[in-house]
């Protein structure tokens, strides 16, 4: 039996992992839940599957979860309760489902508590990269990714040697505006971003995608999870996203992984590996599909993805940076702030503006991203 | 430095194998090599690479090379001097290249002696799969696929666990005939069958391209290779011999391998494994490929596959048998005896006749084996 804590329950990646959880509960138990504000789904999922202890982030919040759950399941709240819940009690696994740069704090503490991640939060990863590959290396812990591109190449790895890859190729759908020219992005609605073609994801992420800023926080990412060099990392458009990535071996002989596009399955990879379990989702016939696509990456008409590559190659806060002012980019345009290629100049100014400083300890990550917040909120 | 006997050298598998031990001349050397009739190519080579010992299949071909070759150079003779050369000597592994069911001796000889095997040749498998590979687990060597089908399903299955698989799919470009219907099958000439899409291969395995006969030996090889029920085994048609095959997991998760259709890659592949060498091929880029098409197989237009999975099933002396049949008639088709539609007739009807029995010892199989020759060549 393993012991699980899901930070980040009642959204997408939340509630797909507690699915696998209630698919086998031979095999896995949950040690804790940790939400936002959604206090009544969190209750709902706590009166289900029994943690020990549950975590909400507002005080009202875990307020009415302490009056709706029986007493033997603690109520913790804040930023404090969920490095409690993350790095106290008997989890085996860690899953990192928070939206955005909050839970750093959280998976640094789960690591540096023996636990494994499987990390869904790639912000994590892109604000502090090297600090949490570090420590998880210090640690022995494994980060198994929960992302379907990252999930993919670590299945492609799979017994395989880090010296003959030659490099890894990250596909994407191109998002819910890959048919537009950059003309036709002008004036488009949230609504209409927010309709992704092939998956099924948070509002947050599904805006990532139209802008490809999600690729670029995927190419950063994967930059720390398989030690690779930026030039090693491409990124190619492949609208049916049935293809979930490739390694690209020295031999020119490239592996792939392939299925329906259904998060439940590199879910459940990350808490299985290195089993596989029988499958939460159907059978991918290529006979049916006819063919499968793919296109050159445009780096003009994706300029969020350019300048993700940029900030990687930089290092240091850059990064950070780059995902904070997103971060309330996005916001601002769901917000119906701001036009959709807004994010994108707003992205651009806070970069040109930002003086990155490199190998950052938490305490600078935690400044640069307050300052590209404060400015991304101001442009 | 790995030592490399190679049986059948003058043939297609056989001067690849040769172009990858010239590429890595640090790495390969040769021992031994074979041939049947080509006595100026395999003088040849053995000038060039200096192998201890080589034989050939006639008497005049093996004088040929007694009186070019410098003395060092042992000459040996027949099918005796075949056995000689794969289990005698010091060679890592043994490239098993004849064509047809040649060589069966040959290849349980060296696994007898200890050597790796790297598999070029299917008809063993297909005519004696339970004892090559019950030989090979007693004496604890590798088979190695060079097949680029069964190369790409190996590599799929690296570092994954046996009761993880759930099913196979092996990809057919549909050969030579691929877009004519039944109807246009009717008197195509021998240089239109001859005329592969994608592969540079010799004309046997052509031939058997066209007919699916090859699909289906690699099928019945797949069931020994991998142990695997051929419910579990499936053939999709993919014009374009990209996605070289695949393996789908019990998450329904599949992992492909692709690359350029280049015999060299799995040829290399399976001398160089578990490690991977530089490539000798280019790099495929799926973006200036722009797609990839699949279609079900058709069994009725395909009856051969039908008929190999028919012959699988049965199993002892059927698969011995539908490989005998096949290799005369491919003969016939190619002196221009008989026409395209008559090697499966011929197929079929020595199918019909033939008793099969089970669990053959060497002697049954050779015995079943010359019975389906005499037969296929007086129909």
């Amino acid at each position: 039996m393993k012991t699980i804590t899901v930070l980040g329950s009642t959204g997408s990646i939340g509630t797909q992992t507690l699915d696998i959880v209630a698919h086998h509960p031979d095999r896995y138990a949950l040690d804790g839940l940790a939400a936002g504000s959604n206090a009544a789904l969190l209750i709902e999922q706590a009166l289900r599957f029994r943690p020990k202890r549950v975590c909400l982030a507002t005080e009202e919040a875990a307020r009415a979860a302490r009056e709706a759950l029986p007493r033997e399941i603690d109520v913790l709240q804040g930023e404090e309760g969920l490095v409690e819940l993350a790095a106290g009690g008997k989890a085996d696994t860690v899953v990192t489902a928070l939206v955005g740069s909050r839970g750093l704090q959280a998976t640094l503490a789960a690591i540096e508590a023996g636990r494994d991640i499987a990390l869904a939060n790639k912000e994590t990863l892109v604000t502090a990269g090297h600090l949490v590959m570090e420590e998880a290396r210090r640690k022995g812990v494994s980060i198994l990714p929960v992302d379907s591109e990252h999930s993919a190449i670590f299945q492609c790895l799979n017994g395989e040697r880090r010296e003959d890859v030659k490099a890894i190729t990250l596909t994407a759908s191109g998002g819910s505006f890959r048919d537009r020219t950059r003309d036709q992005l002008r004036g488009v609605t949230v609504q209409e971003a927010l309709h992704h073609p092939n998956w099924s994801m948070g509002a947050k992420i599904t805006i990532d995608s139209a802008t490809m800023v999600n690729k670029g926080l995927e190419v950063i990412e994967a930059r720390w999870l398989f030690g690779l060099d930026y030039d090693d990392i491409g990124v190619l458009i492949h609208p049916e996203s049935i293809i979930h990535s490739y390694v690209e071996f020295n031999d020119h002989s490239i592996v792939a992984q392939l299925g329906l596009p259904d998060m439940r399955v590199p879910i459940q990879y990350a808490l299985s590996y290195p089993e596989r379990l029988p499958s939460p989702t159907g059978r991918l016939s290529l006979a049916e599909l006819g063919r499968l696509t793919f296109r050159e990456m445009d780096f003009d008409r994706y300029r969020c993805l350019a300048l993700a590559y940029e900030c990687g190659r930089i290092g240091g806060t850059a990064t950070t940076v780059f995902n904070a002012a997103n971060e309330i980019a996005v916001e601002r345009f769901l917000r119906g702030e701001i036009e959709f290629l807004a994010i994108e100049s707003i992205l651009q100014q806070v970069m040109e503006k930002h003086d990155p400083a490199s190998d950052p300890d938490l305490g600078s990550i935690a400044e640069a991203d307050r300052w590209a917040r404060r400015l991304a909120a101001a442009l």
